[in-house]
């Protein structure tokens, strides 16, 4: 009998938990049904305001909107600086919550990837939004729409930032107004974090971390940024790979020669920078660099669990980026996120297609972009590279050569490297983590997918360093959202979507 | 005593004709000085219209200006076309000297590459000409010039066109004028013919020929096009390599992919185009392609003689441009132009550099220009190129990939290649080329030097092979002339001694 009612108040228990955070999910996607318009307008004119990292002319824009969406949400704010002067600020705010005995951090960046705003598609601008109503590549067309008239959520706003990361500073401010505005209570005190500076690798946020090391204390800072699963399918992820970027040029004559008048005879600078990219790996992609995989640590046995748990996307990813032979050699896609990569973001000398010309270049330039996994070091693996590069006979410059310098050397390539960061992991069985896992659980019908580390890069190893904090990374756009690169979008029903979620966070056990 | 006496005649008529041919040359000189200003004036209007190939917009101003430069001149004019509408006409002119027994004809080409203006220094744009002091390379700067102030010949003027080729036309245009206003009387008739799509690989100049085989009957065509040897001296050339273009893109996904995201799992379109390219050399340069030099027929022994008696350019060339280890393998320079080439023209996948963004890119271009020498041919050459990407495990394609092809295909490659043309060479032995090499020593102290083929292309063997005609080039520009690139210049010292040169030649034995 005792053991029929205590089974009982477990299931009215039960019930009853879930049937508050059921009726405050009710209650943010009211507010957030009832309030669309205005945060979609409101969204527009955020995405309207240029934010590549480099442009500090528009960046204050960005800084001075945000912290207007702030004060209209009563969040208190200010800008968070380092050491270093006339860079990018952090834009912070806090709420207190009386008898609060925890505290949550919420960050995303309001910074962007460099836009070439030519490579857009046609009434398609970086920084005029519009909605298409499917990626371009399921056809989508641009939506004639006036204010005020209904948006399908299946549509799409464009404009760089729109995914990647303007999209977590627009769901947590609007999930922290759903909550207050809907009359919901919060328990813990809540901090907001929106950086600057994260599309250049977050040169200064180590600055900002030990300048304000006390204010941005919290029990665990929620990282608000990257993509659900191909499959839509929504995400915990607890740890993400480190990052470095190389730039690479190197010389052939000091000006564009001729190709007939000197072809045979002068050195092209596009083919020996492309001898030397191509034996930095095999046709399957493996990095051929001596110890490039050295000092990786391999996966424990719960993260190989975890990863064994999802489903293989790997039938859809080809349909769907139409690949028919990817790289990797058949270890599965979230494996080979496991690993430190090597890859050409982009290469030029003078021009290919239409613009080429009958010439020999005079320079040939590639940026490479390294990411990196626990065991990695940033310092050690671009080391690895340069050590390479040298021993295909090539002397290292970080200047254009001299004529000295021209005269000593038959191989001259300039490299330069940004600071880097390094990989982050957040162990999964970590009780708070597990609470994060059941607050997003608890906002969908399908099992969340747990991820032992991301593929893409965030500083979240300087949350660990600088603060003593725990981190975790809930991603909330769709993938194929063009992040970084042309076209970027984001999906107006995951936008929605994603408030409901931060809100759940905010409320979790 | 009889001897004596030939001996004594022999020498007076030498003197009276090197006389009478230095006294044209000093009118033509004179006529040339007392209208310095009138004929650059007329040159920097020309070079202000745009002029590359495929602007077919401009290109009718081009015509209308040579036309009316033409009318100026009192040479009726035409514009000869094939059978192809809508292409770039040819202009013609002609001028019957009556009893004449031999008609000289001259060509040159008004067309110009193609230009991406962002590439060009700051201050000059390809085509708003100004006067620089120097070559770049050489601290030039630009020149606040006034029309009618002094022109230091050591100047150069800038602009798409300014030395290739628009430079021939104006320095035919001037010869003719300069001896006709000297009051010099022509023995030869002349003609003149003016191609506009020559920097296209000279598509349609068969059609125009075919067309007008009897208009363009000549004992000798004379190329006005190149550049003078490094040395700055004088030239004349008996040959010219053959040329065609490939376009190559390789593909990855079907869009831009985050590299933290995808990275070792999508493949790299920039990677595998590295890989591609980089099989087709060694590191010093030589074609590994099976087959590219099986064809080419060796230098004969007067050709072999003539490269002898030319003097090493190459420690000048490595010092001018910067050039400490050569491709070639210690082969000489010329012998180096006599043999098949492939250069990579450009190459560009997504941006490297201050545009780079942490992407995978979609597509991967490259375009490659192939030299042909005699024994070559366009197609068998361009097949050799197509075997090596098909043994690459490509398929090869002439159009952006299908969703059928992107799932048959690992590796998909499109290609596309202009029409091309394969090399000429003229017996140097020949004897009204003996004449022209005589015309143009005549207006030169130091001995003209005679090259059997240079490196460059024009589509010459389009003149023995429709029209039946000799054909022999007399390029007269500088060779720092950044032609076909950014920064493209003319020294004015050498556009105003080719108008003497040219006439020299309208006037030869």
């Amino acid at each position: 009998m005792k053991l029929f009612y205590s089974f009982l108040s477990l299931i009215f228990c039960c019930c009853s938990f879930e049937l508050s955070a059921q009726s405050v999910q009710d209650k943010v996607k009211q507010f957030v049904k009832s309030n669309e318009d205005s945060i979609i307008n409101e969204y527009i004119r955020f995405l309207s305001i240029p934010d590549v990292s480099a442009d500090t002319t528009d960046i204050p824009f960005n800084v001075a909107f945000i912290q207007e969406m702030m004060q209209l949400r009563g969040i208190p704010s200010e800008q968070l600086h380092g050491r270093t002067a006339g860079v990018n600020p952090a834009v912070y705010g806090e709420i207190k919550v009386p008898g609060a005995k925890r505290t949550i951090g919420l960050y995303a960046h309001y910074d962007g990837q460099p836009v070439n705003p030519k490579q857009w598609a046609g009434g398609m601008e970086p920084f005029k939004p519009v909605f298409i109503t499917n990626s371009l590549e399921h056809g989508g067309t641009i939506v004639a729409h006036s204010p005020g008239q209904p948006i399908n959520p299946e549509w799409r706003i464009t404009g760089r930032a729109s995914a990647d990361d303007k999209a977590g500073v627009m769901m947590i401010l609007n999930a922290y107004d759903a909550l207050v505005r809907s009359g919901v209570t919060l328990k813990d005190n809540i901090k907001f974090l929106f950086e600057g500076e994260e599309e250049v690798g977050s040169p200064h946020l180590d600055e900002i971390f030990q300048n304000n090391k006390e204010k941005l204390q919290a029990d665990i800072w929620i990282i608000v940024d990257g993509a659900r699963r191909v499959t839509g399918e929504n995400l915990v992820v607890f740890g993400v790979r480190g990052d470095v970027n190389m730039d690479l040029t190197v010389y052939g004559a000091k000006r564009p020669l001729h190709s007939g008048g000197f072809g045979n005879w002068a050195p092209n600078p596009a083919m020996r920078l492309v001898q030397l990219l191509a034996g930095m790996k095999d046709e399957k992609g493996k990095v051929l660099i001596k110890g490039f995989y050295d000092d990786v640590i391999p996966l424990n046995t719960e993260e190989k669990k975890a990863i064994a748990a999802i489903s293989d996307v790997t039938p859809t990813l080809k349909k769907e980026l139409g690949v028919a032979e990817p790289d990797g050699d058949g270890v599965s896609y979230l494996e080979l996120l496991s690993l430190p990569s090597l890859n050409i973001n982009g290469i030029q000398s003078a021009n290919a297609g239409k613009l080429a010309a009958n010439i020999i270049p005079a320079t040939a330039e590639a940026t490479l972009d390294l990411r990196l996994v626990p065991g990695n070091d940033v310092i050690r693996q671009v080391q690895k590279i340069k050590d390479y590069i040298q021993s295909k006979d090539y002397h290292i410059i970080d200047h254009d050569p001299t004529d000295e310098e021209r005269s000593q050397y038959g191989r001259l390539i300039k490299i330069t490297t940004d600071k880097g960061y390094n990989a982050q992991r957040t162990p999964m069985n970590l009780p708070i983590a597990q609470n994060v896992i059941r607050a997003v659980q608890s906002t969908i019908s399908y099992p969340v997918v747990l991820i032992p580390s991301s593929g893409g890069s965030l500083p979240l190893f300087m949350f660990e360093k600088y603060l003593d904090a725990k981190v975790v990374s809930v991603p909330l756009v769709n993938y194929d959202n063009n992040q970084h690169a042309e076209n970027e979008n984001v999906k107006v029903q995951y936008l929605l979507e994603g408030i409901s979620t931060v809100a759940a966070i905010m409320l979790m056990e």
